[in-house]
């Protein structure tokens, strides 16, 4: 589970001078293994701080912080987050990877009411000078689109415009794509999850996240994955962690999404960082050996309980 | 059907040092027919997975390569599709002629909930230094405008622009027009079919890709289709394949819309595609030889058959 | 009949070293007589093929190089389309005077579903690159504007930055304007269409095109049209042929626009086109002869019978 | 009432090198009293021909030049009117004092339609080559805002930007602002008015006219001003003419606003071009001699009735 | 309660060479003691002019210089209005320390009618410029955001934008953020308050100004505000002071907020300026000492009270 340079398939919109850069982040991104642990901090603007206190949530969590020690503290790929959050402690984790979220919304207004549509924050041209400025490894960028959304145009031309100007500066794409609005009736159905990765192929991203298909007939979920990772062809695709679950129910979930799914990662927010640094670190660390090390479920769990 | 540069019309528009790439993109695009093949390979987008994995569809459609191996290994005039797969499969495919389709929605909002938009994903710029960038042969690219839209006015702009744009740039430029909204009671009256060719005309465009008609009196679509092939002036009309239909007849049916509608060509997907490779290679050589070396039905029925 | 450059006011957001254009194109589209006879061939967008083919329309009409047709043989001011007719019909009719229709709508949304709205299509860069790269005499621009629409803001805005621009290069500039929209309740009322016209001169046109009023109490048509002229001051007011009508009365409700209206011209599609183009050149010259050499309607309709 | 260059004060939004400007600017738009007569000539895009003809208006008023008269004939501070006007008529009046209306719209669509909004038609750079090329003396620019309708956020922020612009060009400002909209119950209640004149001040124009206040309980109109005259602070107070009244009775009205309300001048349209010329010039002197020169009513009214 | 420059945090977004500029505005802001007393007068256009006028408010108040005197005369942390009132009264005030209310709207239309949005008045550059021009102290801006509104995502936009600009600059941000709209329950919740911090962090915003929360189970409102505090990072909140009330209430209140709630400061409108000009500055004056100071409430309650 070692890729190199020569592995790693450079889009051509990547211009010649941006090749090695292109390279370079994917390796890290990857740790070299092709493979994508995304741990996902962005929920502050997503779920407002439902998230992040409540019952059963450590008062850590309430503290924005939590998420860089946890970042710090354990093996990640990339740690992804809006870029207020890395400008104001990326000073005192400079050596961490990160992926700045450039849109988001709130959850307030729900679909019945307006169909989704969460707007650009920024243009690359500041990510790429904020790069610079903060001397910090920015690795890439990602951006949400709700498929199916009556703003769903809106959200296809963000979307493919920064991947386009990302690609200009050797950075690389994560495409949050999720069907949703008053015309999707199952959000979770898998062959409709499959036209969300192909989507995100059509749109050149380099990895696109999709909810886990909910079965309907019994059917495995990893295994109903399978239609949307050979849908991606050449992007590769990575499932949202979801809402909080059971730890050693989630390492065993994510075990067959990989190994039978064929998904090449996770990106983890609510299951790592819902808990105590300490288990955090833990859960992140079981989570980066199976994604990115090819750990079986059994050292997976071991990671988990600290053994 | 053999034509040479000074068959090509140039319309007034390409700037004169851009002429002779239009010149030779034009015969590149036709194999020197004046007549257009164009395998369209953007159905990711507007109808997600349904076209690529499902009853009757074989397991190979499913992987987006399967479009590039099929296009690889047969004859075409040009082989449409999205920047991102151009960008992710091209350095393997670096021979095929493409043409970048310029916007695409999903078919999830119905009209009956809101009437159709197709936001365009790139500019011409970028398309120009895609081009520069991935060293392919990217000979034009495609718009699609729902006519009778309550959005239509914006698709007429911006398909005014990049035609103009592209043309600029001495590419070769085809419209899907489709009338299409809650207004539109009737998509294939001949009749609003021949006004959609004329706004083609209009626009400006090298070619127009309009769904054959549906005959209301029993009249021979293909001779319904010469009121829309007139109103289209110089510009010239190319007929959609469709939704899957039975390999023969469609070849009948192409034949007579070229020979008896007066089209110059065919945008062919599904019928191409929804096939295994070989299968659908011999598809494509068969609609090849109708359309680009004027053969007649017998000869292409061979050819579909490996004969 | 007769007017020099000396005649020719010009406006003063005209700038001083595109004066003499100015003039020579004011000269040029009025053929030196201070009247318009404009050419309306916009309708393949604005009615689709409605007025191209059907019963009572020779087949000739649906070929679009019939308008060029009819006016490369007759005596015309201005032949007024959209910018791709003029881009792939140009080279063969190279010394027509044209004017750029720049924004045109499908009639397929009807007001009651919504207002109208018809969206610029080109900038006048464009159209100033065009004119050099084609070489064509390009006059002046044309742009529609529906008064009292819920877009009307859109276009009172699109429309005066398109004349101050047109006027920055010398262009002659006519407006369309029609009051339509949910809000007008009689679009020929003859103290609405004096709104309009008043409008055209306060967003600076040289030309404001309008439907001829309809009388409500038996005053003449023209005699109503009194009010409309003496409100667009110096902005010059020409009438809409509208739909088709007998040639002879044609010729006579033009000759009572001009000498009891008062307005300066006529903008006639249908009425010319949906003839032979035999026919189609004598009504040409007849309106010509009445709008721009001053005949009476005799001579008119000596013109018209071939006489 | 003479005010000299050391009392104008110059808001910091105007640059150093404007500064100038914008002292001779204000000092020829108050005619050296620090009031403002201005003579609104904008109806015939606002009203449409309403103003213009109809019962009780004198025929010449139907023509645009009637406007010119007035203004060349009599004593005005600045005469306010769109660009369009100005361009074609400015040639023959060239020594009048200009402002430019900057946005306009027309009735025909009512608050129980559609809210209203009314959109900028030029943009500063625009104003001020036309200034250049027209050597025309453009004092200044005017914008309308209807607070409290669903557009509001568009019109203040174009108001905004208009007047920062101006600004750099050391021209005048002056917004008519009117509370109009769904929203709104009572478009002439003081105290809402007096909210407006404090909106003109946060956007930091130099004059806000609003219509002159209904009393509902009997208090003078005059009385009721003061509150807005205060709220706007530095931002000078003109009311509006409002529709046609008598004129000794205007005059008398105009007198109460300036010297009880405090008002520092007032903007007339109807009240003076609805009249023959000859009365037009005396109403436009008597109000003149009312606001700039400090005179009292019986003076006036002498002028009005050209003794 | 002193802090220096190396307490001060910079954010990674600062480039280099605005670092010095950011971290002497932010000691002014907060004059040298990391807490933030905004004295707020962005009303006259948020109330139009119901907080300046009315019962039980001061005469002197509908005066917009009221608020320059109060801020002369009293001691603050900064000014915080449109820019239209800094540029009257500027050239008066020039010692005082400004920041510049970025956008606002009137509350004339309703959450009922329409969902709050408040548009952007100025760009970056322009206050960049203006404070050039002025040579005033500015040294910061504001924005408001209405999270739950439909409208959300232009106001997200807005503020990201301006944020990464000011910064840019070196200057000082506070984001208003207050939960409003249909999809908004309860404004004053303080799990939805502490929402709202954690966007002002994500947008990486220096200070966010949120309103106090309204217990519902007779939790103390300033414990309630730990959770947002927490949840905002190393952004600060301050608590906006709200609708007038008992002056020394007003004080103890304050007092917790910084105390038992952990804000940062205040930001104080009302409660100050609807005071005789003695009044108002004393009640500065004890805010302050409060706020910057570390004034206990019977030494902030002497200031009051003049002893």
């Amino acid at each position: 589970m070692k890729i190199t340079e020569k592995d790693v398939l450079v889009p051509l919109d990547v211009p010649r001078d941006a090749r090695d850069d292109y390279i370079q982040n994917y390796l890290k991104i990857t740790q070299n293994s092709g493979n994508l642990m995304l741990f996902a901090g962005d929920q502050k603007i997503e779920h407002l701080n439902d998230d992040f206190c409540g019952k059963g949530i450590p008062a850590d969590d309430n503290d924005p912080e939590h998420l860089f020690k946890i970042a710090a503290g354990s093996r990640i790929g990339v740690f992804a987050t809006q870029l207020g959050l890395i400008a104001r402690y990326g000073m005192d984790y400079p050596k961490l990877p990160y992926l700045v979220k450039m849109n988001s919304k709130t959850h307030l207004v729900k679909t019945e009411q307006d169909d989704p549509y969460s707007g650009q924050l920024y243009d690359m041209e500041q990510i790429a000078e904020f790069k610079e400025n903060s001397g910090l490894d920015i690795l890439g960028i990602g951006y949400t689109i709700y498929l199916g959304s009556e703003y769903e145009a809106d959200m296809l031309t963000e979307a493919a415009q920064l991947i386009y100007e990302a690609h200009q500066y050797g950075l690389i794409t994560v495409l949050w794509i999720y069907p949703r609005g008053k015309a999707v009736a199952d959000e979770k159905d898998s062959h409709l999850i499959a036209g969300a990765t192909g989507v995100g192929a059509c749109l050149n991203s380099d990895f696109v996240k999709v909810n886990s298909p909910k079965s309907k007939d019994g059917t495995d979920a990893a295994v109903l994955l399978q239609e949307a990772v050979k849908a991606a062809g050449r992007t590769k695709v990575v499932c949202a962690g979801g809402s909080s679950a059971a730890s050693d129910a989630f390492i065993k979930e994510l075990y067959k999404q990989i190994h039978t799914g064929g998904v090449c990662g996770n990106a983890t927010g609510r299951n790592i960082h819902q808990k105590s640094l300490d288990e955090a670190i833990r859960m992140c660390n079981a989570v980066y050996a199976i994604t990115v090390e090819g750990a079986g479920i059994d050292e997976a769990l071991k990671i988990l309980e600290g053994k």
